[in-house]
């Protein structure tokens, strides 16, 4: 395996691709390509997870993916962990709606230009996000054809197409957040901090909050999707899930998506990989990765590995 | 993810330990200590297969483990492939037992070496082999405490004890081969070409066949075993881990056996990942490693990650 940590811009240090690539041989796949996934993970727009990123690599490389790990630009520019709520968060520009979806296309550049080196089969690569992440991925997934990426980059679309997206607990409708954080201090206090890192502001516009929510533009180009969340997610309600689902239906877009009764928010792979406490572990939740990764298998099963070019 | 592969004698090449060590972070263990595994892939010691080496490594870093793959010393040096068995085999002392053995004695002193610098839990280090590095594995699993390994390092038996064993389709009982090769040419030539690499000598004595049978030397001291095959191994009849079994458990010792009805040799994963043909995917088969990670789980439950110092 061969892991190496890329930057996004030449004078950052915060904003990475990390490579995880796996060794070729005469007895696997023989200079065939392999697909490969680019991870996001959550914190809000505040921090990059830890819990979301290296495990999730790994195991994705264990079912013979290509794996990248993508910290996009977040409000404390560090990797991990989560804010002191109490500071109150001024405006930054550097990790303001779109950066953060216009890294997801600067990484599918990247990897797409090293192609040949890494046997990298660039009409196989999903992208996989959790929470802010799992965002930020449904976002890329409904603007990747779109001039806020092509335009911006001077590409055609064909370099940005993800073959699939997978969304971990995602957030995808502001709108409907806005109402149920009305009467919860806690949660409005939360939502405002990640606002301000996400959004540059605290209130939000209603023309703002339609344009970073992916359920209201899914069109026929968005990619297919597999979500998974729980339906006790405490942080962010299972009603985002259902209504990225619906959107999807109405455009007859292919998905799947898994609700699992129990769980809190953030529980990653559920296993003791992604767990620092006990109450992390979750034998029913940790199901999703199979799940997924028999998703994948029949998506690209016109095509199994061993039979492409 | 760091990977490095460190050679086990400073004048040759082809005996390898290659690491892969998760990342920590204080969102994850925060400084507490990882179990690990080090996977002996298989190839008659003739050579170590790439199918039994970075993508079972990769599978067992996604379950938590620091992973380490041995490449013992094989007849041909280098890695992977079979040879051509046209071709009559010479003697060669660098790959003779008990040297393969003492390899995994010495990669355990390795890896114990620089626990402090990786957080290794060196109470928890498993080893897993395939085939001839099951069988490896299995002779090591009943001479770790004994002078052929202690002695030779010069150090004691606390040094040495893995905490847990786990065996793919795996050689037990040599006596019992030498009968099964006796009406089968094919069979017959493989196995003389797999005695001189590993014995030095097509022709082997009783008193040596019955050294290197692991089934004959099972002692209170043999540590917890896992041990999966199919029944229609057309290589290496079940026979070899039904034996291994009745002996594990008239010495008392833990173990789980399973058997699957259908796959060739040399499966692996039996996925994608580990495979180049088609014919090497088996869905059924493929179940082992879920297995092997609930085993492991139980075993080590007395003190799960995330609680241990």
């Amino acid at each position: 395996m061969k892991s190496e940590t890329m930057k996004l811009y030449d004078d950052r240090n915060d904003v990475t691709l990390t490579s995880y690539i796996l060794e070729d041989s005469p007895e696997l796949l023989d200079g065939k390509s392999r697909p490969g996934i680019i991870i996001c993970p959550g914190g809000a727009y505040l921090n990059c997870s830890d819990r979301e990123a290296e495990p999730v690599a790994l195991r994705f490389a264990a079912m013979g993916y290509h794996a990248f790990v993508l910290r996009y630009s977040v409000y404390y520019e560090g990797k991990g962990g989560m804010p002191d709520m109490s500071e109150t968060l001024q405006r930054k520009t550097h990790c303001i709606h779109p950066s953060p979806m216009r890294e997801i296309g600067k990484a599918m550049l990247m990897v797409t230009s090293r192609a040949k080196e890494w046997l990298l089969d660039t009409r196989r690569i999903v992208i996989c996000g959790f929470s802010a992440g799992a965002h930020n991925c449904a976002m890329y997934a409904v603007n990747w054809d779109k001039p806020v990426i092509t335009d911006y980059f001077g590409e055609g679309k064909e370099h940005f197409r993800p073959a699939a997206v997978i969304l971990g607990y995602p957030l995808t409708d502001y709108y409907y957040m806005r109402d149920v954080v009305r009467d919860n201090p806690t949660a409005a206090g939360f939502f405002a901090a990640s606002n301000t890192a996400f959004l540059g502001m605290a209130e939000v516009t209603d023309e703002l909050f339609e344009e970073v929510s992916p359920v209201y533009h899914v069109t026929e180009n968005t990619p297919p999707m597999f979500i998974w969340s729980t339906a006790s997610d405490d942080l962010l309600p299972i009603q985002h899930s259902i209504r990225m689902a619906h959107a999807l239906a109405d455009c007859n877009i292919p998905f799947a998506l898994h609700i699992f009764e129990e769980g809190a928010h953030g529980l990653s792979l559920a296993n003791q990989t992604t767990s620092k406490v006990a109450s992390q572990i979750n034998e029913d939740v940790a199901q999703w990765i199979n799940l997924a990764e028999k998703w994948l298998q029949k998506r690209f099963a016109d095509k199994p590995l061993y039979d492409y070019v």
